[in-house]
């Protein structure tokens, strides 16, 4: 615990092949250094440097108590792509409610890499994960950062995944390539999350490297829409970081033609990728979710509207009740049933029905005819778990991912501060 | 476990002095009864008989598949009180999500009850607390109904509480006695929440009886506007049952004079106490709550308006972040400044302050400068902890109650059913 991290083996969870081969993305050099912020004996920081003309989109938390390096990306995503770009992470210390003192050590940081690296201040995106309310020594970080750019190499993305973790069990990637007309188009994306680090909060950092060409309005369009079924329909504990970032960086060094058009076959194909490479990297989040033992998929369909089909599916994948009966291979399908009731949304008992994978378990206000707990209990011995819930009422429907509750939870989330 | 029941001794947090002494309430009489619903060697029915004339009020959960017999009390609140009234509460089975069956049981026990007391249907109110999906056996409780009725005492308070107890490690139960000009008026209440019984969600059932004699609509107004600072600020884990029912019953037997105005100053005393009793019981519920080895107040000021507060109020009090580090004993502020930012109220992270007891933790957009770490976790080894979050905008306020997550609400509410 000197470390203050709480590792206990990689999660049951993880992807069995391990991290994946990733393609090469022309324009991303990547390099990761020992600057020792808090933990010793590992790779804490991160740089990503970026060809010229890199278009820059950005999502980041909604906290009103967001940390300084947040708000300090959120005023920079947008502007014109000019010259070259660089993004840089530290783990160990998240310099958030750090007062005066988080802004300064935003400001150090990227005056000092941007001097080093030739580029402009506003073109440096940072970021901070690991205990919060302490002073981020940026001092260590800016110590390292002619060794990080003596470092930078097109394949490192596997160490800049690793170099980002607080309490993950495993590092997470994904990636994808796909053939326009004009060339092909590569992807990858690193995350980190919600492995948690006493005293601090899960939080979730994103970053997807693409070569294609493309705006930043409509980058950040697509970036935009494809959170809200991926990264937003993930839930480990309900709780929200100060510091989630996502960011998507557009070399345009493929050879493929400039995408412009939102409505083009290559926009459509582009999309497509982007929302694969997303989800991969959010399931992989729930999959090392604290504790976690059970990948859950819970799927609403047949709500009045798509929000109240959210409401619901929200209401369930957070409720404890049901998270706990997941931990015990429980098919408490009356905690199901408790967590439609609660979640707000129109809903009528007499016309809902709940499937645990292809089970009925329970419908017309009842359990199901056919319906044998034996079955239902074998099914949920299952590590990969569906929960289906049709409302009976409409069209409406979302999908969210969680993982159960477990004893490992509390242990994480519990110990004192060491 | 043969009985559904899961326990483990009463609650650390448990009134010291026991089930208190509770006033006489003139025209209310209780019975309790061994029916065998689901357990076994215990009372598992009560009854209680009110005089004629008495008005009822009553509050019940919002949830959108609420049980049959909530639905039954819905409807019948609010009549004209011809004629005697009675309540009758079973534990072990919840009767709800039920279908037709859930329907039948409370019509049969209303029809029998009824007829046996020569009282109207319409005057009899039910409720079901313990295992849902599963049909009650209602004729096990008609069976019984002659010796209740035989066994009715005014003096059967505790018991009353005792046989509505699920998994609850203690029965609750509070009362007052104040003088009006005119003489004194009694009340006295019972309630069991929030333990649970596996496979159920918790359900919190509230009964309180008073001589007083007020109008159904004054009534069924103060019954109302307490609830908010009562039973709907606090919260064990965020989840609703689909039969929370709170009832106030006034027979009108005392000798004071009637109360018609909400504003003399009778109505005033009335209100005053209830409240007292109310907050009392709502309090015992947290202090219930499974696993539970904290009591926590959580006190938000200076919110932008008191809707805003309650939201804050509300995300730390079931922010899994906090509950493990109040289970550990972690003077973990950090969680705190989380729950604040993403609870969607306005909030500015440079003028929030967070107070743990006296002590100034964190202020001005960061740690306080005399904050000493050993000073807070020294106070967090307390059984009764306030966390005080001023956000520094406005004069919104609320207060919510709460309790830890600790390992037992795990082994409580992940064991497969027995």
């Amino acid at each position: 615990m000197a470390s203050g991290v709480v590792s206990a083996g990689v999660s049951p969870l993880a992807p069995r092949d391990g991290f994946p081969d990733l393609p090469r993305i022309a324009g991303v050099e990547l390099a990761v250094v020992e600057a020792g912020v808090r933990y010793s004996g590992r790779k804490d920081v991160m740089l990503a440097r970026l060809a010229p003309g890199t278009a820059i989109a950005g999502v980041y938390t909604r906290s009103a108590t967001r940390s300084s390096a947040v708000e300090d990306c959120v005023a920079k995503t947008g502007l014109p792509p000019k010259g070259g770009a660089a993004i840089i992470v530290n783990s160990g210390n998240a310099n958030a409610f750090t007062g005066r003192h988080g802004i300064e050590a935003v400001r150090e940081i990227t005056e000092v890499l941007a001097a080093r690296l030739g580029i402009r201040e506003s073109r440096v995106f940072t970021a901070s994960t690991g205990v919060i309310g302490e002073v981020l020594p940026h001092e260590r970080i800016t110590a390292k950062i002619d060794e990080l750019i003596a470092a930078l190499s097109p394949d490192a993305m596997r160490e800049a995944a690793q170099a980002i973790m607080t309490t993950d069990t495993f590092p997470k990637g994904a990636g994808a390539v796909f053939e326009t007309g004009s060339g092909p188009i590569h992807i990858a994306g690193i995350a980190k999350g919600s492995g948690m680090i006493a005293p601090d909060m899960a939080t979730m950092l994103v970053y997807i490297f693409t070569d294609a060409k493309i705006p930043q309005p409509l980058l950040q369009e697509m970036l935009a829409d494809l959170t809200g079924p991926t990264f937003n329909s993930i839930t480990v504990d309900g709780d929200t970081s100060t510091s989630d970032t996502l960011i998507l960086a557009a070399t345009g060094q493929a050879s493929a033609d400039e995408i412009t058009d939102a409505g083009s076959p290559a926009a459509g194909q582009f999309r497509a990728a982007l929302h694969g490479v997303m989800l991969d990297l959010a399931h992989q989040v729930v999959r090392d979710g604290e504790g976690a033992t059970k990948f859950v998929e819970i799927r609403v369909t047949g709500a009045q509207d798509d929000g109240d089909a959210r409401k619901v599916a929200m209401a369930t994948a957070n409720s404890p009740l049901v998270k706990t009966a997941l931990a015990g291979e429980d098919p408490n399908w009356g905690r199901v049933v408790m967590a439609v009731g609660k979640s707000g949304a129109r809903a009528d008992r007499d016309r809902l029905s709940i499937r645990f994978g292809d089970i009925l378990v329970a419908e017309n206000g009842w359990v199901a005819p056919d319906y044998r707990e034996e079955e239902a209990a074998r099914y949920m011995k299952n590590q990969e778990l569906l929960i289906a819930i049709d409302l009976g009422l409409g069209k409406g429907k979302s999908t969210v991912w969680t993982c159960d509750l477990t004893h490992r939870y509390i242990e994480i989330n519990a110990d004192y501060r060491s």
